[in-house]
């Protein structure tokens, strides 16, 4: 199964979030909302950013997804997490967990383990230091932008398989989409994809897009980050530097054709 | 009255919006607060978003307009909200509100009405969903781009204008403008504007501008209408996907020209 | 030393920051979040925006200057500015704080002239009103975009000079950066530049990433000033409103070359 990926099976899940628009409902950082919203419908989910403890049964139960984002915490937010999760977790929609600069503070680190344990996500996105981070409060990465060796990442991610059994995507230069029944690799992006904020923000919520159509977890990861990649490598063909980047971005990922996966994807290599 | 919608009439609104600079305080969402305020900017007005409070009394007392959108709502912003709206009244100035996923939770309905309860707004904008929603808690909206069947509600915001004396613009295809002395239909825009957040919330804050430069809210209401559907229609005819639309609605919005208006106006057909 | 100035040592400051990448902890309003990140990550600085008083201690620890920005307050956010404030103090890096709307209420006249007697800023940076309003509360600004004479601004400069022995940036049609060692002028920009909200926050997170570099706070605010300003100048040749206006700037400020400070460095005039 693990070997199934392809420029078809990319493509039809594509073509579902189109006709589906699932409802994916986020509770992420102040710094990308906007774009995570718009990088959403331009793919053609729908958007939810809302926070408010009172609101969480109601708005869950008629999302198909949840993203938790720990970009900006505080404690009002920690406590909207965790409920947020429990609901998802009995309603069994995907979750996916976006562990932004953890291991650059105590709380980070302890605030994501903690949600890791309350209810493990479907899927885990994050660089390889954070991934590292995960497992370990003894690497201090630097802000949010860090990578770290893919050899102890890869292990680290590993290790969160056995632990929570869920699958994880270490974001780089080759993106890693690890769980039990195997690895896949992604081969897509461009550096200048690390010079805006909030592509890692949008990768995360496309795995949550991609994980209300596609049973199987791997897959469904695996074809978010070919849809990043190859929409980034097309926007930055067409765009002049990090400033007109994202709006290149967000119409490449509207615009996307079954051509251009077929020129550009690469994977397993 | 109602029928002196025209080109001149948007056009004067426009440049006096230019001349006056009004300012529009905003106790908005944290998704939109950038582009809500960049709209107001491109528009020619002057963007205050603050929610402190402690300095509503400070801010609401140099503002134009006040707008309120519960986008993303918490229990400190919806007390900021009950504030601002009783320093508004005091002022009497312009109070516009955006009721952004009414009935996707009870408590949006439950917050909504209750502000609607303790000052009738001068105008309530929102998609044919959210009006319908605020007469009623039986409907369940998807979240935040839900459309209604548009007869359902203009049903309801004639209730609404009922009740509360206020004008009721209802956005879709055909934006409905409705008041105790009229209704107003401008048939402009592009679909392309519900693959980007926070149109919804500019239309807000323009019809709030609009508000403080015409003494008539429907006439001041459908030109804002006007304008969103203007600049939208242009800035699609120049962009290549949602990613590129908003730089080229701002663009348009501040380059509007009579002669534009002129040839894309398409109002009570 | 204050007529060092000169388009090597603009250049070089540059050509630092994008080796060096210096980590810039923001504590910032809502409203200019992402693009403030974005503004940093196009000039080769790394942004943080964290608010959690539990993580500031590690943050901080990590980040090489801290910006402070009242643009959004609330009592938490405070709080949270003056625990950073003491935290960069300990740590001896450059703190850069922009007064947002100073003057317009008096919540954020008290807050700005508490969190300068707190821990003087190496450099205080805001529009001319800004500055005047925080040396008396008797001036009532019009939201975050005034302008105010620049000769009684530049009398509150030398005032907020001499009493917290700190760098003053006054932005404006001519920029003017003043300290005990003297006063420089960039007469850089363009007048688009205010119809962009966050402009200003972008100048005022440059200055910590330009003071992480350079000892001397007149030259480093100097510097970045300047290439605001000649980034503003060449973004709004290649722009066709404030809607495209933000993505050129970003764009210019990543790809600007020594050739583009030589031809528009306008300075000391």
């Amino acid at each position: 199964m693990t070997n199934n990926l392809s420029v078809e099976s990319v493509w039809n899940d594509l073509q579902a979030i189109k006709v589906k628009s699932p409802l994916i409902h986020n509770i992420t950082n102040y710094v990308v909302m906007n774009s995570t919203a718009n990088a959403l419908l331009a793919l053609g989910a729908s958007p939810i950013m809302a926070h408010a403890q009172e609101e969480l049964e109601d708005l869950i139960g008629i999302s198909n997804a949840l993203v938790i984002n720990i970009g900006t915490l505080s404690s009002y937010w920690i406590e909207s997490m965790k409920i947020a999760i429990r609901l998802a977790k009995v309603r069994g929609i995907p979750i996916v967990m976006d562990p932004v600069g953890v291991g650059a503070s105590r709380l980070r680190t302890q605030v994501a383990q903690e949600l890791l344990k309350l209810g493990p996500p479907t899927v885990i996105r994050g660089n390889g230091s954070e991934i590292l981070a995960l497992t370990s409060d003894l690497v201090r990465t630097k802000g949010v932008d860090s990578t770290a060796a893919s050899q102890s990442a890869l292990d680290a991610a590993r290790e969160l398989v056995e632990h929570f059994s869920c699958t994880v995507v270490i974001s780089g230069e080759i993106d890693l989409i690890v769980n039990k029944t195997g690895i896949l690799k992604i081969n897509n992006g461009h550096p200048i994809m690390t010079k805006v904020t909030g592509m890692g923000c949008a990768a995360t919520t496309f795995v949550a897009a991609f994980n209300t159509i596609n049973p199987s977890p791997l897959m469904a990861s695996a074809h978010s980050m070919a849809v990043m990649g190859i929409a980034g490598e097309i926007a930055e063909s067409r765009s002049s530097g990090p400033g007109s980047f994202p709006a290149a971005f967000l119409d490449s990922v509207y615009n996307l054709k079954k051509e251009d996966i077929q020129k550009h994807l690469r994977m397993n290599l």
